[in-house]
């Protein structure tokens, strides 16, 4: 394995303009309990967040959108029949859509989803440590996953997948990963008061669909999505008293970030 | 066209302690990303919101509440059986309801629930430009949405539209009119930043729901709501530096707002 | 009836602590409105709140979780038979449960829901005096609800309902009660800010439902939790100017919390 490459600040700067200027519409299939969040975190980012869950609506509105979320937390059979839709519709539209594959592993109904999903040529796929080695592990003929959980083990994991599926993979933690299968960056940063606050890690991959969007190199601007997040969570850490104040002051640092090339 | 009228401070200030001395119970079945944001702006206001949402409790419900608010943001065929039911046990119980027709136009499910709503004799009906001219232009027999969304265009919409359901519009924006097809007022202010936060359209149908419920001038009562959500919003902007504090200033200028009569 | 005991600085601090060492993962099961404020409550206490409602997913998760909570507002049909097979599962695993019985009495479908539930002996049960009159009311044989919110009225059927389903029973309000139909502890605090914020009552189940997991005496556990969100909200009255910046004060103060043994 070769050692990470790091964001250069200029690559930063140069995505996070591209976002502002083109303001992308992201359709967000995600979970109940993160909506207003991931919607919030977008908007202070200039793009557009739009919540359609029917099937048929939401097949017709991935036909318009710059970008499509699917977010498997809070999943039920309805959903899951609504994003394939959705999913389907974007592919043939030509829209790029990001996966995030929430506690994937352990429970069945989302673990067989995944799985499914997987065929389904997502364009960037983020999760935690846990639900990247599930997700490949899977593929691969299954290890345990509980036992292992190092951020190491997950890389190779993110990279064999993101392989396998020509794909890009984020594995999240106090280490953020981003990998093709051949290129790899690394991004720090970030607070751990984002993991007291619920949603920084889904809301983290609706603003990789966004930025998965852009023209240019994908996996640049889904590293620039990382540093974003975790710039504005080191920023806030800084004046919060807690995670109460932790959360308006994330999205104001999100609204404010300029970034110098 | 003549000229909007403007609401007067000392109408503002009547309707608002009628507010607070009715506290209404306000039932809204709204969209999925804003029902926090929405309970919180009306308990701001002393009102009482209250989610219920299986169809056959939301028919019982319909009958205790002062108000019923109907987003169709998320829809789904089962959310818009339920909102049907409690709009027609509102109807027999002679409570005032409200519509709040979410990106009516381009996505079927909601466009074709809309223009059957619309029979049904809603007490107002609120909406942004777009959303009120492919209201209007479907009942009268359809322009193109996209292309048209000035404000002048959308205020014709909104009048031709209150007159021919006999209901009050109210269509958002930098500036809002309120019309009943007849009598028509302007209402100014806000900020920027209320774009910049999920929301504060769909809480602002409720605060008209709310105010729907009043007794004495509706179309004044209306109004108020609009200017209600607009003053909280140029104060909260004041102090704000970003989405995230704006949301915290922003309820506590609902909480604490007294208008000079 | 026996004066109620208060909670000693001691047995607070005792559970409290506990509950920063066990950080028990609490699998929510709740209503559409609060489900954000809930997550983050319980994050800011340490705890790890997980939502799955899926049936099958949420059978299998609910033996997975150190404690589950049944809220049933905005219940459907669907979400009762999930909820169901979550509290079946947590039985066989041994998972204590929490019972919150929102808006119990007037609605039908909630009210023969929760009256199947206290048959499936909930570890604890918390509501408003409404709420539980309304829940033992119907157990005993009915009289109206409307008429009786007293706090001692509402003591009264709270100690009858424990005693008659072998559970705790927390009814809340200016001052809280817990009881397990013998003992009784009373406790006060709190501030009338929290009930300008929508889920502070939901919430506070979801502390029941933590501190009910916690080894050793469950009633002074359960007392704990009411005191913990007591003690917070008087300590974010002090800073707050409304209901906005409340909320961000609330979390900070669970967050900061350090009770002298």
């Amino acid at each position: 394995m070769t050692q990470p490459d790091l964001l250069s600040s200029a690559q930063l700067a140069h995505s996070l303009q591209l976002l502002h200027q083109q303001t992308p519409l992201v359709h967000c299939m995600t979970n109940d309990v993160v909506q207003t969040f991931t919607a919030n975190v977008l908007l202070a980012l200039r793009a557009s967040p739009a919540m359609v869950i029917d099937a048929t609506e939401a097949a017709q509105f991935a036909g318009f959108a710059d970008a499509l979320l699917i977010n498997v937390g809070t999943l039920t059979c309805d959903r899951r029949d609504a994003m394939l839709a959705a999913v389907e519709a974007a592919r043939l539209a030509g829209t790029p859509w990001t996966l995030d594959p929430v506690a994937v592993g352990a429970l069945t109904l989302r673990s067989a989803f995944c799985q499914q999903l997987l065929s389904l040529q997502p364009a960037a796929i983020r999760g935690n440590a846990s639900e990247i080695l599930a997700l490949a592990n899977q593929t691969a003929g299954g290890r345990g996953v509980d036992s292992v959980h190092q951020a190491d083990a997950a890389l190779s994991a993110a990279q064999q997948l993101a392989q396998a599926h020509q794909t890009l993979v984020a594995v999240t933690g106090e280490v953020d990963y981003i990998t093709d299968g051949t290129r790899t960056l690394a991004v720090a940063g970030g607070s751990p008061l984002m993991t007291r606050v619920v949603g920084t890690g889904c809301a983290l991959s609706a603003v990789v669909a966004a930025f998965a969007s852009l023209p240019g190199d994908r996996l640049l601007h889904v590293a620039a999505a990382c540093r974003v997040m975790s710039l504005a969570g080191e920023q806030a850490a800084r004046s919060a008293t807690g995670p109460g104040s932790f959360v308006a002051a994330f999205l104001d640092n999100l609204w404010t970030l300029e970034v110098a090339a």
